[in-house]
């Protein structure tokens, strides 16, 4: 399946891939826009261990006007394609988090604390055009190690405890175009189908819950795929033993898994927001896709377990964590958007009750 | 002191305080800016129990046009004074919070809850201009009393087993006027002064604990009071022992301490709003407010008590809880603005290290 030699540590190819992927990513929203600035791209050092890029997106800073048409329109107005690799040690009461967290995870209980790995890959695109929709992605590597005592770190391969891949992505529009949300279901489940069938039902109802907005009794968007704790025991939500269920059980195979969705992402985002980007809209539909863009900022804020966890890390990188957030976004009292018969309705009824997009 | 008889249960007289004061505040936003529309009064009842009314003042929907002036520049651009009197039972896990919250409250086990009342004001000013500064004040009675048994709860007047005040108000500016703190915060000390010399110090820097955002680093603006768990028993708070200290201990005492302060709310905010509103802005300041804005919401959606509670309650209101949030907010990666030698930098300087105004 793969040229790579099984001696490579899987920290190191998790890295390799999400390096390349993020550029791809970058490259392909670029080439797609090339009037617009480049992303900026910086790098960061994180004291306690650790580096990351950032590839960031804003709007030509024109000082306040972000609502009036200004002279270019960029396709996007603000995102992100961030990556990260940290390691450090977790210290007893993370541990403890961590085992709640990821409750498949068999962790001991070490005074001293133990070591962790995590890489990932974090995007968010705002859209200028309201009736192109945001998108959201994550794909992520994690792995809790044995302390290594007095050796060198760089010499030795430390025992892993635990290992585990998560990621996902989602859809949230802000008008409802029902091709859009099958397209992008359908490629999704694409990538997903080949490594078993369960996958793509199993991720896609917990992303549904996942990024359910419970005091608005509403769900962030159309959905995607979720998933975590995926490593080769026993998974809470793959119900059926596993030798009656196809998936991904080995390194290998799950790192393949999430290959094919980290490679799916633009073929799944790019050709609909290629679609409604050039779409004309009125201030109307602007408004209402900023009264939606709160709502986005509701669930980041009050619900999302990475952002939550981020904001409580001393020393965490705020504008990494906070990069998700759009650039504008709009809060009315009571507000008359939304209602039934709209178009701006229409989008609330299928909030309510996600859909089975694809079958 | 007062004219009432001291017949009249403590929960109605509050009730009759918060609709005067409501009516009074409003008016005077209202008196202030005539060519603006009123503000919305809507009246609620809360199916488990209890009454509301909200009175919000809305920008007129311009769809969309929120940054560029538009004909009509009202003084405000969101705002609301909300009254709500709700009853209800307390569920043991609410006991067991409430116990955690209220740590000076003795509150017994009861496996068929308890119940309460809750009497409050809440409002929150978003002035349009940018060196107008956003103003929040909340003032409160609790009340948990034994079950009745079985008789009308019209007639019976039901043991208290624990009851408090609590509230406040603090400042919020995008610019920062010296002279404005110093004049809110003079006015809330003259208000408390009469009432006990440490209830100003005490409670100020509570509110600057209160309203700090550790992930910023910053304080959500230049204070003024924060108080909780006011009751005839000791306070843990106010340090020495009760006969040394002057401050209000009887249930009518504290009443007036609050009214007093609730008073002042008008002449503690109106004459800033009267200096700043008209003092022409720029794109970019108007951008910076923004900016603040949107740290505003982060605040409020992470942090503050009272709308965490309120959104984690089901049936709660949620158009009431979140109508503090701006109309607008923005959030820049790595934002430009802000830095030393500007006049957001010296904002900023003032948040991360909150000052004493008046001594």
């Amino acid at each position: 399946m793969t040229s790579r030699t099984p001696s490579i540590p899987m920290r190191q190819r998790v890295e390799e891939y999400i390096n390349t992927l993020q550029e791809e990513i970058v490259t392909a929203f670029e080439t797609f826009d090339p009037q617009a600035p480049l992303f900026k791209r910086d790098s960061w050092v994180r004291a306690q261990g650790g580096i990351g890029k950032s590839c960031v997106f804003a709007s030509p800073a024109d000082d306040g006007a972000t609502i009036s048409p200004s002279a270019h329109q960029t396709v996007l107005e603000k995102a992100g394609v961030n990556i990260s690799i940290v390691h450090g040690t977790l210290p007893p009461p993370a541990i403890k988090q961590m085992r709640a967290d990821h409750n498949s995870m068999p962790l001991p209980d070490r005074p001293e604390g133990l070591p962790f790995f995590a890489a990932g890959l974090s995007l968010v695109i705002h859209p200028r055009n309201p009736h192109a929709p945001t998108c959201h992605a994550n794909y992520r590597y994690f792995e809790i190690t044995e302390p290594l005592n007095g050796s060198d770190p760089e010499e030795d391969q430390p025992k892993v405890l635990a290992w585990w891949f998560g990621g996902g992505s989602d859809l949230t529009p802000s008008y409802l175009y029902e091709e859009d949300a099958v397209h992008f279901h359908s490629t999704i489940k694409n990538a997903c189908d080949k490594h078993g069938a369960q996958l793509y039902p199993t991720f896609k109802k917990w992303c549904d819950e996942y990024f359910w907005i419970p005091h608005r009794g509403e769900s962030r968007g159309v959905g995607g795929l979720f998933f975590d704790d995926l490593n080769e025991g026993p998974h809470l939500r793959i119900p059926a033993p596993a030798s009656e269920v196809k998936r991904p059980v080995t390194p290998d195979e799950i790192f393949a898994f999430v290959k094919d969705l980290g490679d799916a992402f633009v073929p799944s985002y790019l050709p609909i927001l290629k679609i409604r980007h050039s779409i004309s809209y009125t201030p109307h539909e602007r408004r209402w896709q900023l009264i939606r863009r709160g709502r986005y900022v509701e669930f980041n804020l009050v619900y999302d377990r990475g952002t939550k966890f981020g904001l409580m890390t001393p020393g965490a990188r705020i504008e990494s964590i906070l990069m998700s957030l759009p650039e504008t976004a709009r809060w009315e009292y009571m507000t008359d958007m939304g209602a039934e018969g709209t178009e701006e309705g229409r989008l609330l009824t299928v909030l309510k009750e996600p859909r089975a997009w694809v079958s």
